[in-house]
């Protein structure tokens, strides 16, 4: 099995002032990679937070992404934090600024690249960088660690730019629609998960919907088994398959 | 300070099939509540890490939210769970039980009290329970960790139910927005916010909309620094307020 860690750096999602949309993303895109995202966690912008949570993140998962704290002002603290997790120096990264003059030069000759503008490439060093067609922004890699910046569209033109890199074994995934309510299906589910213990069977109930009570979710890398539960579960819920 | 921790329990947000809308509901309710919300974890319906997750935020926060896992089938986990974090043995709980044969045989003939849904009431023990108006299902309450549904309309309404338990001082927020780019205000707002170190001034840019570049956040529990702060801000950035 191939693991992920999702870390979600920002004060705004904790307070409500802003919905974070990067997870659902990133648990899509995993999905279809094949890994599996085990953990998301929401801390604030703290340096010594940020930091404990990476360190044990990048030990745990085989990788880590964050998002989030990467921009110009005083409360982007994620690079900081990721020297700080892993005992780097912080330094300017000469290509990195580079790009940033050309940039601005060619399309922005009114942003002058600034004290604040240049932070964005004061980096952890050593470190990897991902160039992501278009953007200027760069994708800062540590080890396993994978730097996204926090607004929601730069951060899916990033992941998609660089999802060919985390690979594991194809999940099947069957969903299965029923009227009935969970309580009268789940003994029929549970004999089919106990037969089948390498599909991971999941009952999901939606409230005030006409097409349906429960949605029924099998999923594994065995294929086979996974096609064969899925068959029993769906004559035993009544259920059906959306085309 | 009063904090707070939520714990996301389930596969499905994991995995990106359903997107987790209780986070955000918790994060408004506590913040005008005057909590602190200080971590969100989404985790899978594993036993061991849910409760090793919350025996750790029941230490670290006054207060601790679980969503999801209490429904009648197999891949509900989260009381047994509960029980094991905190020691305690699990049996029916015969009031509860009662209101479901009660609410059963007012509004659900054709649905018996089988297995399924008498685990529903088999819960740790001991444990506080909270009847929410209009709802059979109980919010259960083990010391400072309030067990809530997944489903989010049932989390919402428990929620609204109980929030007057949670209460801290009251944070003032003011919300500006600017023309400006986040670069090119980095500096005055660094200023601002080395003058007011009580107010959390928060910098958070929104590409593609024509009202504004970057939504900028002034909190705090000193009412008159966050509003003297926020004058300054809106002063040095050109910014505005929303009606």
């Amino acid at each position: 099995v191939v693991s992920a860690s999702a870390l979600i750096i920002g004060d705004e999602i904790l307070s409500g002032k802003i919905q974070d949309e990067n997870s659902l993303v990133l648990a899509r895109t995993l999905f279809e990679q094949g890994v599996r995202l085990t953990r998301i966690e929401v801390i604030p912008d703290d340096i010594d937070k940020i930091a404990s949570c990476v360190r044990q993140m990048s030990k745990e998962s085989d990788f880590v992404f964050t998002s989030g704290g990467i921009g110009p002002t005083h409360d982007d603290k994620t690079y900081e934090a990721l020297a700080k997790a892993f005992g780097l120096k912080m330094s300017y990264h000469p290509e990195t600024l580079r790009g940033f003059v050309e940039y601005q030069t060619l399309y922005a000759p009114d942003k002058p690249l600034n004290e604040a503008r240049k932070k964005m490439a004061f980096l952890p060093e050593p470190c990897e960088i991902i160039h992501t067609e278009g953007l200027w922004v760069p994708l800062v890699v540590l080890g396993n660690v994978y730097i996204l910046p926090g607004v929601p569209s730069l951060f899916a033109r990033m992941l998609e730019g660089v999802k060919h890199r985390f690979k594991g074994p194809a999940i099947e995934r069957v969903l299965i629609y029923t009227q009935k309510s969970e309580g009268d299906i789940a003994a029929e589910l549970e004999a089919v998960q106990n037969a089948f213990p390498q599909v991971a069977i999941g009952s999901y109930p939606k409230y005030g919907l006409p097409e349906y009570m429960v949605m029924l979710s099998l999923e594994g890398t065995d294929k086979e088994a996974v096609h064969e539960a899925a068959r029993l579960v769906e004559a035993a819920v009544e259920g059906y398959r959306k085309l």
